[in-house]
């Protein structure tokens, strides 16, 4: 097994349903291949309802839910999943907005995938990075400020983190290679 | 029977899938009983499938596809459902996108519920208009230039056109209503 991601806690935050169901699984179990612990992260406990495309698929159980009142969780690296459901309904959690301020404002490395960039317009994050996704948040992450790029895989420095971005589950291998080698830096001492 | 729109031409303009049902049938009853003719446009032709939130429901049929090099279609009136992934897919199609800001220019009244409004952002249709939407577009439509509200209607005639907007299935009285008054002074001399 291999272990570059040994140890790293690493957070798939997604609503309660409409999450892409391959862009959670394939970059999970890139993450638990690499020796890293994922965790399912969602604004309520108990399940999230996964979907291919817009037909159901498996539902998973969640790990940890944000709540109003705790302090805010603590992981290495945040993993964005897509649907266009999950990414709507994700960004009109309070905690998860502020979840994602908090991960930023820590410097940790996000990955985004499709349409899980939406909550990133929400919480104010994408000004000034450069980011691919689904192509129809193209403009709504121009209007906040962000550059839209058109590739299978970007990769964006210019911030507080590092921000590693797909389009669809199609750039999958690409993303989860990626996403391995940026969190792999969390996990070496600096 | 009423004939507050008789003979009006009113356009449903719906992606192929994802429509909210409730959100097309409720105001496409509204038209007819009013005397209007209802015509469900979309960028494919055959059938749209409709849902009951994220739930598949009924199939209806277009009555005209939208395609790249016919001529602009020619309606009294423009009504946008909404549902989620109706929302996302319409503001991708190009042609749909090239309708709205036809029907704008020509200063035909629209009526947009829920997250059909993302094709008005992407046509850059709600820079100084002030309009309401599900709460999930909010930011969108800020970043694009309007004024968001939360009301259960909101007529904006600030503009080109007049455009009606609601939240969410819960408005469809008010939405309905209103749209019908403004509907009718299309199908009054003027």
């Amino acid at each position: 097994m291999a272990s570059e991601l040994k140890g790293l806690r690493v957070a798939f935050l997604t609503a309660n349903e409409g999450i892409e169901q391959v862009e959670l699984t394939e970059p999970w179990q890139t993450v638990r291949d690499a020796g890293g612990v994922p965790e399912l992260v969602a604004p309520k406990g108990g399940k999230v309802q996964a979907f291919n495309h817009l037909d159901k698929a498996d539902t998973f159980t969640v790990h940890r839910a944000l709540t109003e009142h705790e302090g805010e969780p603590d992981y290495d690296a945040v993993v964005l999943p897509g649907g266009v459901a999950n990414g709507d309904a994700l960004r009109m959690s309070p905690p998860a907005v502020t979840f994602m301020r908090h991960v930023f404002e820590q410097g940790k490395p996000v990955a985004v995938i499709c349409h899980g960039g939406w909550i990133l317009v929400e919480a104010d994050l994408v000004r000034g990075r450069t980011m691919t996704s689904w192509p129809s948040l193209r403009t709504d992450i121009r209007n906040a400020g962000g550059n839209w790029t058109d590739t299978e895989v970007q990769v964006c420095d210019q911030g507080p983190n590092v921000l590693i971005s797909s389009r669809n589950p199609g750039d999958l291998p690409a993303f989860n290679r990626t996403l391995t080698e940026v969190f792999a830096r969390q996990a070496q001492p600096a």
